[in-house]
């Protein structure tokens, strides 16, 4: 993974030493893992997609009954300071929200949350990924409240000596026979020059829908139920993360999506991501909304 | 929930106040709910079944790959210690284990895991639970790795506002037609004298487990699947949990169980697991092993 920890961290309303910070151990995201994060990159040392980032925080966070307890500018701001403070070259900038401290286990005070923010020097992404595309294994899961994006991770990190066994980027979880996400990144598919995406059961990806916002002006963009076999069967395949962008899927488990290469589509997808964020962070619009 | 959280913890090999323990902003066990725990009560201010929770607490830990990283009776002198200095009447006492820090919210160092003892002071359970009986609700879940005692309870505490509403003491996870568990219990039925326990996807369960020992000696003791069908038939059926010891069930949704009364079975049951528990308690065999 390499890289470093930011030494500063924003924890309850304030920019403190990491090794300053304190969770408390009652904390409910602790005991009890009930908590809510998001994470954003930055490119050319900006942050990207923040409206959108913390947009898609506070739906996380309403769905478990919590409130982030400070304005979008507070955050905003407090993800300014960090990065300053913190020198990346690129970053990762996670926020995370838990129900705050329980010490029964049990009952917290939703008007008392704990709120978090740390930074991370951006891991490389394997450029191969890109150029040669990657590999999916899949795992019967169903996420629990799929549409937050909660802080559980349990069976992704399970499956992690599995993953690199396989030299894949990542797993493909369905259920009941319908494929919904990678565990760190959305699913979609392209047939027949059209777009596939799950409808249900499934994080609202922002780079996603952002390429798929793009890609709607020149091609069909299509929701509905995917099956395993759908998924064999289709001619290209990617996924989309903010840290990774989007990553052509050439093979999941040991069948070949299409012919086993990078397609066209998915190219083309690629550029229309690059170009956007990149345009995006170049204006500082994602910043300030 | 009433009392109070004990003022001193046991955090990574020492007693400290509970407001200078300080849990890294980094951990997993917060970042990625990445984390097991197990409970157990005192009795005459006795921690009960203190071999059995380790040994449980110690097979989860093992499900994900961690070891607790002390002896037997470190974690059984560190409870002690802790109970003295927290002066309860009667406690809860917590042990969790997490994968210890993982600064970019993946990878972390088994060898360094984070192990948090807490206590609080027992919690009442209303008497009319034993004596009137107590209902459940159902909800379809599955929980993840069931084997082991995950700190995810997010189904859980996003049900607290309906299990309050219904005056129902818990709730009763059932998947594919089978049930499973209660969210914080063990589940069995009675069924012509029998006792009826599931078999596949649960958390092995101490109380229970003590209690049907004990009953077999008796009557008999079935392991097997439990459809929802067999629970709304059942003579009788009851929760066990170590806060709780037995507690009969007598509704589950609006379906009454048997006639809705407390049966006779569950009433020796409930005798049975008291005096079983008091013996230990009171010879002190439990703390020793």
């Amino acid at each position: 993974m390499g890289g470093a920890a930011g030494r500063y961290v924003f924890l309850d309303g304030r920019v403190l030493p990491a090794d300053e910070a304190r969770i408390s151990p009652f904390d409910v995201g602790l005991l009890r893992g009930y908590a809510v994060f998001d994470l954003l990159q930055t490119l050319d040392g900006r942050p990207v997609l923040v409206r959108e980032h913390i947009e898609r925080f506070r739906r996380s966070a309403s769905l478990l009954g919590l409130e982030v307890p400070v304005s979008d500018e507070a955050l905003a701001s407090a993800i300014r300071e960090l990065l300053a403070l913190n020198g990346h070259r690129e970053a990762t900038v996670r926020m995370v929200l838990t129900g705050g401290p329980a010490p029964t286990g049990m009952s917290f005070d939703p008007a008392a949350p704990t709120l978090l923010i740390v930074t991370h020097e951006m891991f490389a992404v394997p450029e191969r990924f890109y150029t040669e595309g990657a590999a999916l294994i899949t795992c019967e899961y169903r996420r629990e409240l799929p549409e937050a994006k909660t802080t559980n991770y349990l069976t992704w990190l399970l499956m992690q000596a599995r993953i690199e066994e396989s030299g894949a980027i990542d797993v493909l979880y369905h259920d009941r026979g319908l494929v919904s996400e990678a565990a760190t990144a959305s699913f979609y598919l392209v047939r027949d020059g059209r777009i596939l995406a799950p409808d249900t059961g499934v994080l609202h990806g922002t780079v996603g829908s952002l390429v798929l916002e793009r890609a709607s002006l020149s091609r069909d963009v299509e929701y509905g139920p995917i099956s395993l076999e759908d998924a064999f069967a289709a001619d290209e395949a990617f996924i989309t993360s903010s840290v990774r962008e989007v990553v052509p899927i050439v093979r999941i488990d040991d069948r070949a999506i299409g012919d086993g290469q990078v397609g066209a589509v998915v190219t083309e997808l690629m550029g229309v991501c690059r170009r956007a964020l990149r345009e995006m962070a170049a204006r500082g619009d994602t910043e300030d909304g």
